[in-house]
């Protein structure tokens, strides 16, 4: 079968590789993650090594895509049928085995379907241990379900920040990961002030439309002003998307005292802090990384409708076959043309011949086809 | 009377300034704070200004003293008298006048005794209104009241961390700060493990007496290793009381998870930052300034004998016509000598013809000697 597979930096190859064993097809769908992208770029924690991942076991190459939903096709030995039955949609969760502190994501072995091993979205088939999986409930489409690990990570930021009904949000960057910030705020709190900060116009369009208050241009205003002149001490909290030094700075002179900097996003360079800044007004400086178990709560506010309109933000569907050249290479190339990068949603559907994915469900052995 | 007045970095002179209206003399105890040196060397915030403080209205030259304690000799019309009687023991609460924020010490316009106007510490008389006081307890003297303020800001930032008797502490720096919060620490939780990263042998060795339950020379051992040779998964919470990049570095190293690293230092450099390591531990940066509101509850840790020992860290007493030879320049001479700043408190008692201070209190307008 097809698989996009990650042999380090600069180097990702649409290749040939076994199937696992399944019986029937399924329809899948993919998105290309921000991540990923980073990983194109340089070393990122957790993409692959030449030493076996702890858990996985596996080496480069590595098949890409974490970010993932499909059907159930065919079911192992000692499956729960009546719970993982065929034709079962499913997303996968966040695949980390153990965590000696109790935080899943945050475990110094943590491994990742898609990232480390055990196969990735990016392919036609893949085999996955029951225990990675919740069931996608009725009336949620496959392709919204792809959504639901952005939007994990989202609202485990929201969850972090300590944001409550009366707060003022500023997020900082409106691509994928910013604009589900927006609808996570906005779904839960909605009638809080959240402003959004993003060069592109066509993603301060979009942060309007799906939940902020007020968005500004950072290439022609001062964003600490333009905040106090509408939270006059500052916001509670805000969110870092973008993950540069110029996001990082703006963030921090908007907030209140005692305000919370979350970051989200993986930085490509080391930043420069003036650590004063966090003591005269005890600044919490955080981030997060991935989700723990909260795809339960996210799947509650899609089915809900209190989170919706997330297929208006698919703004491309490509093949397997094109996802370097259309994919990884194009989202790198705009990434001057929109300010960041440019995000899309992979999607072949059953209406394209070229990018199936097929799911075998199994407990028992961790990884019983790799 | 003789005053030691700050005109800005490099420049503390100490002159004579007229006296405020007083009956009678009391004997009063002064400590040089880390922060009076920082602002010698450099513009420091707060620290006079050219233009007047929005709130004492004063520029440079400022009187500086912020940590100190005294006698009432006199008490101004409208003063109740029955509780601030002539002859009682006061210490200085944080004197911010107004906080939008609710954060006293965070208040954009912070005004603070000893540092920003209305006279200090570091001179023979001071008039302050008895809203900025606490009565000292009987059984506390003069000079240990002297330290309830660097107390209080290691009690904050304690506060502030989250601290609780199941975790683990690193204290990065066992100056006065740093020893005051392992101090602190003791007296709140003893039974907690305090590991103490400090380059000066005399100061392991305060600190081992005071409260740690290991320490640690940074210049022979990679602290993060050895913390982590003792508490495996890193410390709950780690101190920097030194504020230098190698001290950030050391702290966030040994953290665990979604652990704490609080800054009580004054930075005079800013700092590189792998902020991805923020993300991927999810740990939090933060740091306190002053206090707020905490000194009834230091005053009865020493009252009750939780917080002791504190006379046996006074470690020099010299004469306020001494201070700029003896105190500013030496500890800053001395720097190099202990790996960071010499703290030492300052003490001419009644013994002493040099440095008594008389405290004219009352309510009422804000300075009315000024």
């Amino acid at each position: 079968m097809k698989a996009g597979r990650y042999y380090g930096p600069g180097d990702i190859r649409v290749e040939n590789i076994p199937e696992p064993v399944l019986t029937s097809d399924q329809v899948k769908i993919l998105t290309v993650c921000g991540s990923d992208l980073h990983a194109y770029l340089t070393e990122s924690p957790g993409y692959g090594s030449v030493e076996p991942h702890p858990i996985t076991q596996e080496t480069f190459p590595v098949t890409l895509g974490h970010e993932f939903s499909g059907t159930i096709v065919e079911t192992g030995p000692g499956v729960d049928t009546t719970k993982w039955a065929t034709g079962t949609n499913v997303i996968m969760k966040g695949s980390c085995d153990t965590c000696s502190q109790g935080y899943r994501n945050l475990c110094p072995h943590i491994g990742f379907i898609g990232i480390t091993g055990w196969g990735g979205g990016l392919s036609e088939y893949i085999a996955v241990n029951v225990r990675y999986l919740h069931t996608l409930p009725q009336g949620i489409s496959l392709e919204i379900g792809a959504c639901v690990e952005p939007l994990a990570v989202a609202y485990h930021a929201v969850k972090r920040s300590g944001f409550t009904e009366d707060k003022t949000a500023l997020v900082v960057g409106a691509g994928p990961i910013g604009l589900f910030v927006v609808k996570v705020l906005r779904s839960l709190y909605p009638t809080s002030t959240i402003l959004v900060s993003e060069p592109a116009t066509i993603r301060r369009e979009f942060a309007l439309k799906h939940g902020a208050t007020q968005v500004f241009d950072p290439t022609n205003i001062i964003i600490p002003e333009a905040i106090r002149s509408i939270v006059a001490p500052g916001v509670d909290v805000a969110f870092d998307a973008a993950g540069i030094q110029a996001s990082m700075d703006a963030s921090l002179f908007s907030l209140r005292a005692r305000g919370t900097y979350v970051n989200l996003a993986i930085w490509e360079k080391t930043a420069t802090l003036n650590v004063n800044l966090i003591l005269v007004r005890e600044i919490n400086f955080t981030g997060i990384v991935g989700y723990d178990r909260v795809h339960e709560e996210v799947l509650s506010l899609i089915a809900s409708g209190k989170i919706k309109g997330l297929d208006e933000l698919i703004t491309k569907r490509i093949s397997l076959d094109d996802v370097v050249e259309e994919g990884f290479k194009k989202l790198l190339s705009e990434k001057d043309k929109h300010g960041q990068y440019t995000y899309m949603f992979f999607d072949n559907l059953s209406l394209s011949a070229g990018l199936t994915v097929k799911i075998l469900v199994h407990p028992g052995s961790r990884s019983p086809n790799l």
